[in-house]
């Protein structure tokens, strides 16, 4: 008897030790950083601070204001009992939540192709390395170094593509990976990756002309070649088109018009606290409408946005295992 | 201390800078203008007012008559308290307000997958050009100088249908991308994109008569020429069935209604306000009714529609980008 | 000064002349017929009028017949103040309306899903088209037929595709764009489609087994035969399988319920006018889902319907100018 | 004048007829029959009462309990004017409908899906039997007997499918269209389907080593092949992984407390009619969320299933039409 | 009649041993078990508890402390006639509905993706196994030995997925399905399964050096096993990347603030029940909250998650019916 019970203790206490690990839990970000959820909150929380303080000050102001006009009698609030304005006003309240969550599935559908196409950026470049390696056959001691280049260059395809994306200059991960010579020619022209893309066929090519490499193969290699500039397209593609304007400064206007009307809502019965539950109300859906609008351009560096270091990251350390291990590998096993 | 202190300082400057930034941060708009929001606003506004302007004077005036009779006594508007009328009435705002979700997300979905058509065009774009370029071999240097007209050809097939969805004339942007006789054949042709699709692949197939392109490489790039008639037709589709009439239709007949009831639902609170309430109510949903019709078909030239020019000069960049640039990097690099 | 008047008054005229237009503008049918809004609403009612019309001359009567009951002074009514009881008939109609929703958006749905079907075919004809006329060697003169002959069977397969999925005859329209002998054969099977799929098939396989078709160009030809087949069995599957028929009497049920309960309603409020309302609601409702069982089966004869016969028209217009203009422009641009 | 008039009355029994036939006009049923709508209902109801049935009656009887609580003095119902208290249930029942909703769509897409998929099952199976028919040469007459055998295998492919996706045993279907040696293996094998998509490739691979069948398009009829196996993952796919248990068990949680509530709720008004709109209401609600569990296994024998029989009838015609007709077609027409 | 009679009997009986079955019907469990719903509920509700209790005690507990307040007097309730408060809570709870309902959607679909992606493993080993096994030559009994290991290498893959995705470490399983010295080899990567299909097409590439592979079924065959990486990466994509943590956050700060705000919704009408109600409605909700991020991440072990063991099990079984069973019908049927 006495086994069991100290058996019910211990799964007592495993229960309340995961239990406590959901009060106490950490997230993981991203990036790969495990932080409790108060340094969460407070992560996300800064990046959309500065663009959304001042409107919360401005709304909390103007709460205090109707509940003083109120309290020195003005008629200010709307009378409790007037079923029809109610209805207008639900309405309408209605009618903006719609808008939102239509605001913050679109953010979400584009956050989330996004992921998907640097889901298959990663895909296409494994494929094409092991394709690459497999595939081309080697007649002598310069043609591994010059593969090996080439597989080095899908990485940097990848990391070009990020940069790119971000609109910032080439950096020494990109440098890193192909020769001077490479580097300097990518320096002048404007679409880095394009340019990548161009050498990865014309090495290709090349070796197809020194009967290296299959006429099909070949073609097949192209056509993952043509994958990774779609790839590159899709993502310029959702960062050069957000949600059309038009919907998202409507959406501003009915938040405006929100933030008018709720203090007049709520003034008649929690009077003085007005002013900081509408600063509160305000900063939950500003802050909502930002975060939507940081997803849309999911490639930067803000603490929501896609984690392209890790991805690029990732594609190097399989290439660069798949550079070490498999030529050993290729002999030992068959056997 | 004091070091601390200043950085505390700095850093509040540095947020606040970014806070002002969003009260007069710009709007970058599809054509690459950047305009404060005011002017996004009223460049925008100004496209629907014309044709929104009447009914919402009407609306307005019909408001105001509601006001003018309940004042003089008529029993005009909905009384306080009849709860379940109101039910209906909130019944008949919620469907409505779920059809006009529906309408603005089918007239987005549209416009997203005619940008997505766009992006496919351009990368289509990319990979014949460089497919073309690294894959035909030259004998003569007339045979490279065909090379690039055939290349200047793929932002002229862009140009065309560019002109054809929006119904234009060819102008001379086709005419600088190719030779005088084409143009003059070009423009006795009812469906010009066809028509220059039509020679991309008759000089592909001339090109693999005369042995300068394999076979297998040739049914690839007719394959990318099939892909390039796809997405003219999958433009025209989306130009040609707007959603099905009868569904704007509806939506217009409940708006009316929506307008017409709304004043006999507030006079007995606002009064003398109901006249300009009921304006700017019927103001936000005629125009976002409106921007709806117009995102429908995207290819025309309002602010809200898709920056078709901009994205052909951005192919026309890229392929005059690569004839210049590619022919020397081809050699350098390998060594 | 004087000028900018003048100026300021012509933008006026244009700008009220385009308001103008938007209340006598023109809306253009699939059939590419331009009516204004009153012959367009009445050719669409029309077509659904008779199926709903009984049911809406009830309902009228229905809630006459409840007007009547309530002045004779049966409590028939609900009374004005039943907060839960407005709760549980609030709730009926939201479902209510989301229900209406889910239809009309799956009605919706398909009819685009037919709208693609069909735009594929257009793009894939064209391809087909341009393929066989620059592939295809010929031989002698009687090649050239022959291969015009196979690019008109081409629009003969979409016409009776048209025909098969409208249950209709073999017409005119497909013998002229055929032999004699086939046509015979062709009234002879069950499903002339695919019969005509099985020709072209034939041929390209002939002109292969003659060498004049390359066995590369063969396959891809044949996969987009493979792509007629696909459209037309995707045609048949939205014919044949509607809306699960569960819900469309569902959504029945709970309408007549809905208009069951609508006089009750509104009967304290608006006593004799309640038949009127009632029959508008009736009629509005009925209407929409009468429109959403049409759209259900987009490839008949209602005005709702897909412009099938333009489609097919323009694939025919397409093919022919392919005859007429190619071949010349094949000699000259090379120039 | 007089012929007008005439007009007119026939116009107006055309109408009447066709109104007519909106109150009597029938349904077809995927199986092909045709039923009014008594009969539809009734077949249909019938295929979920026996589940729903006692659920239906404990709570109409619960209804009828709480009526006879509340006559006799009990304060059960909920009192009418309490605003907040209303607003909960209010909450509830909105999110209790959304859930509904969010069922009945799941169920719905992953019905289509299904229904997708064996659409192209019907296409895949034409395009394999005309490419097999046309493209694999006859050597022999035994050749040609062989062939037709295979053809017979892809419908013995779906037959055995549908059978596997039934959990049934091998039919005389399967029998008629296979050797009895085949019939003896494939009751040995765990996957009939599997092994069957084996022969048909054997079958190709066979006639490639024969020089009966190009290399290429070997290939491409393999990849058909390989669609046929995908379509069974599919559908095995859509069979073995319903909607999460653990939503369908909440939802019926939702639905126990809405049951629970909904008495409670109306006796205040109606009284003594509380049960049979109780069980009323339990009953559209049940049979919906039965409905929903019954379609997301949409290959059964219900009469909400697919038609699968159907299918496979077709694809049979279709391939026995095949075989008949176009030996005779292939010679006439290229006269 | 008497027949009739006793059929009828029949009928009522098997009519309610089928309504019967509905009491006590067992569901099955994605791992096959089949459990009655009390079972089910329980183990379902077992994984989420421990996460959730806490919160549940605390919620109830302070639903409790308000329902004490309010008995001594401390007007804490909202007060029951606040027509426009109302409707401010009214929004709160339609705008937090739909933000559940948003969450459970994206959880839902994250699901079925990573669903599907196991379905199309399974579609493409079946592929890949039979077209290794039927297209690869065999010119010595060695050569079937070495064909079936990179048959069994297929189910290897899936099972060193399943393990990658899962974080866990290579078992005995993996380790019965190659060499061992592959094992060993495999024990040294970073990414086993990438390094597996690096095997196999090693294997295939070594077949064609050594003419028993076509050049054309070699492209192939490469293609499948891309496909394979691709299936690879989809799972690590939806793995690493959940709904952004952003929202989850808020949807916490959500229901904090609705579980805050319920008692003092209810608490005047339930008094003392408050807090059991409390606790009931947040266990509800959490319970929504936390299934959805188990849902999440569908490759684990908990109940909801996707039954990974039976899918590998499915394809070993698929891969080993093959190996034993096609070599001898290979020859039978033909003849």
């Amino acid at each position: 008897m006495k086994r069991s019970n100290s058996n019910t203790l211990e799964r007592c206490k495993k229960f309340f030790s995961k239990a406590k690990n959901s009060f106490t839990g950490k997230y993981q970000l991203y990036t790969g950083e495990k932080l409790n959820w108060f340094q969460v909150i407070f992560r996300l929380e800064k990046s959309v601070l500065p663009a959304i303080l001042p409107w919360v000050i401005v709304s909390g102001l103007y709460g205090f204001l109707v509940s003083l006009l109120y309290r020195y009698g003005v008629p200010i609030g709307f009378p409790h009992k007037s079923g029809v304005l109610t209805n207008a006003i639900l309405t309408f309240n209605v009618g903006f939540t719609l808008l939102l969550v239509f605001r913050t599935n679109t953010a979400n559908e584009r956050f989330w192709e996004g992921r998907k196409l640097w889901g298959s950026l990663v895909n296409t470049v494994r494929n094409l390395a092991q394709g690459i390696y497999i595939v081309v056959k080697e007649q002598s001691p310069k043609d591994k170094v010059q593969k090996e280049a080439t597989l080095r260059l899908l990485v940097a395809f990848a990391v070009a593509m990020k940069l790119h994306l971000r609109a910032e200059c080439l950096d020494e991960q990109v440098e890193s990976l192909m020769s001077e010579i490479q580097y300097l020619k990518l320096q002048e022209t404007h679409h880095p990756p394009l340019q990548i893309a161009f050498w990865i066929r014309d090495y290709l090519q090349h070796q197809h002309d020194r009967n290296c490499l299959n006429i099909y193969q070949l073609t097949a290699l192209h056509k993952l070649v043509d994958d990774l500039v779609d790839i590159l397209g899709g993502c310029e593609r959702i960062l050069k088109t957000p949600l059309p304007i038009i919907y998202s400064i409507k959406l501003r206007q009915l938040l405006l018009i929100f933030c008018l009307l709720l203090p007049l809502e709520i003034v008649t019965n929690l009077i003085w606290w007005t002013g900081v539950i509408t600063a509160f109300v305000s900063f939950t859906l500003l802050s909502i409408e930002e975060i939507g609008s940081q997803m849309e351009e999911p490639f930067g560096h803000d603490p929501s946005d896609l984690p392209l270091d890790a991805i690029c990251n990732t594609m190097q350390h399989n290439v660069e295992e798949l550079i070490t291990l498999a030529p050993s590998s290729e002999f030992d096993w068959r056997v």
